[in-house]
């Protein structure tokens, strides 16, 4: 991720026919994108009915006001919000200055492609603005050959993959998560691998770590550590002859027999079907 | 691009819950993917029914044989062909190794956002494997964490494009686009900049120049050079004050009446209407 670029001046860069797509086909057409330094009290009035596209807002310093369904919200600095086609687009400043970036796409599947991410209507909290991923949609909006088309539509997927949250913040919660999935990565042989272990090897409370682990990855710290075991033996299932007795062992199973449970239950089918 | 990894082992990554989707809202699910090496003579025979989920296979080296619509066709290096859900998956090594790699996703919408790249049914020519893209996303599968799920979706995204042609490859037709598009970029103001000008000063005859130009970007080369124009003007008329015949004189016009019409011919607004 590049940091913030504070001398980087402000831009928009559009389609040239806004009013038609591109010779490309794509599940939605790259429009626009821009980054915004406004002044204190500048604000901009456009009323339901004007803007035909999907318009995504990443705060990058400063705050200001948005309309969002008739209610005004405020956009802060590490905050997405997004206004759907025909929306009005009603913005205020609320300090001296309020940078943040846009992008901004459209045709017939704009608006079930955001809603297929199902993110809060109103403004959520989405960290560091991914500043890359919008600096190399406006270099591939300035040339547009096929190419730029498709990976324009491809950056605004890493855009909205990364409004909502990359745990790459150095928060408390993030390091226990993240050296949970490395040390699940690392020894899902190991039987003895389960929430306790891992609670007193992190000398965290086991409450405390489930709760993070469910907040976080929006699955239980057990479900995951099978999940582990259940792609490790796919992998040796599918892509050895190996016996099953030694699968199960790889994979942190002491008992064979519940081990094909295990996979049956996981995937409807008998261990001997799946090779 | 990463270089292609001679010394890199064979892999399958597969989401554990290969019959459910992962508990994050995306478009389309990503479900696995592999890198192959296949021996002489090797074949896989699936029947039609029993594979879920779209497929895109990307040939690294040597060449093997897959079954398209009842068809058996050639994959060779640098080909790319998909299977659709439940179409049966057909396979024969065709040299004495062949190196592909494979990803897969599924879902309600996989078929249709497959469809909406609008890519040939039998192989085609797509250029070099991204093999970076394949490799963040197996490095993502093992993860799984939300924002894993929604990069692994953007990384397919970025494969799909990368399949459509990147313009990379150091062909004379390439380096004759990429020229006129950087000649395009850096002297639209001047007024003297026409197709003829760009096949002089590119020593290419005009025709040869506006066909490889056209089957390159799938526009003509003056519709390039204008919408190059039109995006230069449509960016100082939303974003600055500037009266409209010095807008018109850096964005290549002489004539500011032939530039108001030029801008209402392609906007359907007139110049006033879009500051």
């Amino acid at each position: 991720m590049t940091a913030p670029q504070e001398t980087e001046t402000p831009y928009c860069v559009y389609r040239p026919e806004l009013n038609s797509f591109p010779g490309v086909a794509l599940p939605v057409f790259p429009r626009s994108s821009g980054y915004v330094c406004r002044k204190e009290k500048e604000m901009e009035d456009v009323p339901p009915g004007v803007k035909n596209f999907v318009q995504l807002f990443w705060g990058v310093s400063g705050e200001g006001e948005i309309e969002v369904n008739g209610e005004r919200c405020l956009l802060r600095a590490e905050d997405v919000v997004y206004r759907l086609p025909m929306q009005p687009h009603r913005l205020r400043t609320r300090s001296p200055k309020w940078k943040y970036r846009w992008i901004a796409f459209d045709g017939p599947g704009a608006e079930t492609f955001l809603h297929s991410y199902g993110y809060p209507e109103t403004p959520f909290h989405a960290g560091p603005c991914p500043h890359e991923y919008f600096i190399n949609f406006k270099a591939m909006m300035l040339q547009r050959t096929p190419y730029c088309w498709r990976m324009m539509f491809a950056e605004i997927c890493r855009i909205l993959a990364a409004a909502g949250g990359t745990n790459s913040e150095p928060t408390v919660e993030n390091r226990i998560v993240l050296q949970v999935i490395a040390i699940c990565k690392d020894r899902y042989y190991d039987p003895d691998l389960n929430v306790n272990a891992l609670a007193a090897e992190l000398s965290v409370g086991r409450s405390t770590l489930l709760g993070i682990f469910k907040k976080k990855m929006n699955l239980t710290l057990s479900a995951y550590l099978s999940q582990v075991r259940l792609q490790a033996a796919l992998s040796l299932l599918k892509n050895t002859l190996m016996p099953l007795r030694n699968i199960a062992d790889e994979c942190g199973f002491r008992d064979v027999n519940y081990f094909c449970r295990f996979i049956r239950n996981n995937t409807g089918r008998r261990p001997s079907e799946l090779r």
